[in-house]
């Protein structure tokens, strides 16, 4: 069993602890042992953080205690949870980190200072998605050449909104704000500076550079105006707020701005609160990934993945995912009992009474018209394209096999499923 | 130093070695060892293989070298490959694949075969994407709700050139099969077979299922016409081969097919030969991976991938991705030397001869301008929207302050990057 200290059980802390227990059945199949929170700290006790684990305000409780395997870091902050990670790793703890922040300033410094204890920090980076897995293991054989990454949530959203909508910056903000997608002082977000901590430590992992966020170039969204966004439109243009590293010979560039970019880029279609981070390498050419980049269960999402890694102590993940089997195994389901929207191509001679008889088969196989075009195909013949609402395989099959047989029906229908 | 012998060396093979010499800094700094393509094996001597490595006709070459740390099975076919990664597991080396058929069939039966040497396939998924790493690694916190896969590029770009071009299925198909998109015989990538191996090994990652390509619904793109395409596109939904794992409750879907998706959808947005896999967890919510499933160089890379987590050999791998220096390290580049094309608005007196005036100032600072626009914002004053060709960050800057200081320009000009 592998124990787990919680410093600092805001929203994503608790999440950890939560989907530790949620989730125990899978993550103890998959990492080979039973994986706990033990415990946690928080600033102010005797509040409700939603959680059924010990509780402290006294971070060596958790630091000190010779049963914690491993120190999970949310506490925000730079320099305290320094501190605190350096004491982690000096009593002999592993340690995950969502913490950007102390990333973009430190992480040089904890490398050294890990050696071989394991530090991990997935969930520093773009929430959810497995970016840190995927540069730093995923596209190891490449020279990276760049990556442009959506990764403020924050600034998407508002940028999305103000696309969709036409409407001037400050009213977005404020409704950002109310929504809860944006802090009562933005600046953190719509200045640029969090998707430039994100940003220095992919540049760390893809080129070995060490630089601040006072090296770089740092701009935010605060002067996009509705004339920019409806100019970009007009061009064929989304404006995003971008992390941008680029590869010149032995030079590389590293900036944070809003930017203009095609409608036709892949990274371009990213629209509210999700990120999105394009890599490409020498050799394996364009990558993306997709997903959520911040939220309680997203980024607890990626703590956890990382917890498993280190339970792995080691040892290779096991080969197809499940160091043992999971309880109540998965069984297949039987393909005639999928669901499924269905679209027909049906073609038949074009006579009086065809369609009410077609439709009377489709009533009686218990399948219920969506949608129906007839076109012709001959002077005789037509197509019937129908698309139905939810129906079952097995019945979709069989009404299939009806309306072939029928002497008015020219070939086998064709079917298409509607996902 | 790590020694690779390369079973099958065609284009994957022959990229792979000449990856692993191209490529050779980056990779021995990653991995902390030294990486070296010592041998390969082909059907026919004598013909020119694109690689500067010693060559046999005979397997056993490689598989008795003591020599040989890690053997690569790129042979194609289902049985030998098995006999063949068999034999290198009882001779003590690891294994790095590319086989789906082989996984389709065997992946069980060679994770106990395996036990704690490693056997490694990213390559044998969504060629150069790292699915399989963000699949077992990246997301096992989750229980998987969903997998959603462009599996297949041949279909996938079939489909696209069907929806851009309403050109007839035959038709596409020839013009496919002379690009070299599409084989003779296509039917093992149209029928969706192919797609079909690779969702049974996703599908095993994620339930621990173990389904055979007989055990499940799997149905090509062969009958879809432009008809079907049109009828899409009128209602807002494209047309892919997808292969879909669904769970409901302790039961997996598991099926490929053609099917209509919305175009909302971030995977139907996904067209050409790219691949891409839409990963739902239930913790994480939607994730997205994009990128070249096939070819020598993005398939050699998820190959290469492998090779270096196989090299660090048990330890965890460096927390910013470099076990040694860089020969040659980045450094920063200056802002000032950036690169791009901007966008600037720029309030007016709208008076005669500042147009003039304007243009002389982007003239003078070597600022070629390609769209302006200019629109009223009352009875006097007016925005140019100016966008420019190719420019240097600090003529812009400098031009930027110029501008900020004559009497008719009313505000700060707004600049937004394009990228």
């Amino acid at each position: 069993m592998l124990k787990v200290g919680i410093i600092g059980v805001g929203t994503v802390g608790a999440s950890v602890a939560n989907i530790l227990k949620d989730n125990a059945d899978i993550i103890s199949a998959r990492a080979g042992v039973e994986i706990v929170a033990k415990s946690g700290v928080v600033k102010t006790l005797g509040r409700d953080r939603g959680v059924d684990i010990a509780l402290t305000d006294n971070p060596d409780d958790i630091l000190n205690d010779p049963e914690i395997d491993i120190v999970v870091e949310l506490m925000g902050g730079i320099e305290e949870p320094y501190e605190v990670v350096k004491k982690a790793l000096k009593n002999g703890k592993a340690v995950v980190t969502a913490n950007k922040a102390l990333l973009a300033y430190h992480r040089y410094e904890l490398q050294d200072l890990a050696k071989d204890k394991a530090f991990e920090y997935e969930a520093a980076v773009a929430g959810g998605i497995p970016i840190i897995n995927a540069l730093r293991d995923g596209l190891s054989a490449n020279h990276i050449e760049s990556i442009m990454g959506i990764l403020n949530g924050t600034c998407n959203y508002m940028m999305t909104k103000m696309a969709n909508e036409g409407v001037a910056y400050d009213a977005i903000l404020k409704e950002s704000q109310d929504l809860g997608y944006a802090e009562a002082d933005p600046t953190f977000d719509v200045g640029g500076f969090d998707a430039a901590h994100k940003l220095l430590i992919l540049a760390s992992i893809a080129y070995g550079i060490d630089a601040k966020p006072e090296d770089i170039l740092i701009e935010g969204i605060e002067n996009v105006s509705s004339e920019d966004v409806a100019f970009a439109k007009e061009f064929g243009y989304a404006i995003k707020l971008l992390g941008i590293a680029k590869k010149d010979s032995n030079e590389v560039e590293l900036r944070v701005h809003a930017a203009m970019i095609s409608q036709d880029e892949m990274i371009a279609k990213i629209d509210g609160v999700m990120n999105g981070i394009s890599v490409v390498g020498d050799k394996v050419g364009e990558t993306l990934y997709y997903g959520p980049g911040a939220g309680g269960d997203a980024t607890a999402s990626a703590v956890i993945a990382n917890i498993i890694d280190i339970a792995r102590a080691g040892k290779s993940a096991p080969m197809l995912g499940f160091d043992k089997p999971i309880e109540g195994k998965f069984t297949l389901k039987p393909s005639g009992e999928i669901e499924s929207k269905y679209y027909l191509r049906i073609n038949v001679n074009d006579k009086t009474g065809v369609l009410a008889k077609i439709t009377k088969i489709f009533e009686n196989n218990n399948i219920s018209v969506k949608t129906m075009l007839q076109k012709s195909t001959s002077e005789t013949s037509a197509n019937l394209l129908i698309s139905t609402h939810v129906a079952l395989e097995s019945d979709i099959q069989k009404m299939i096999d009806e309306l072939e047989d029928l002497e008015f029906v020219n070939t086998k229908p064709v079917m298409i499923r509607i996902v």
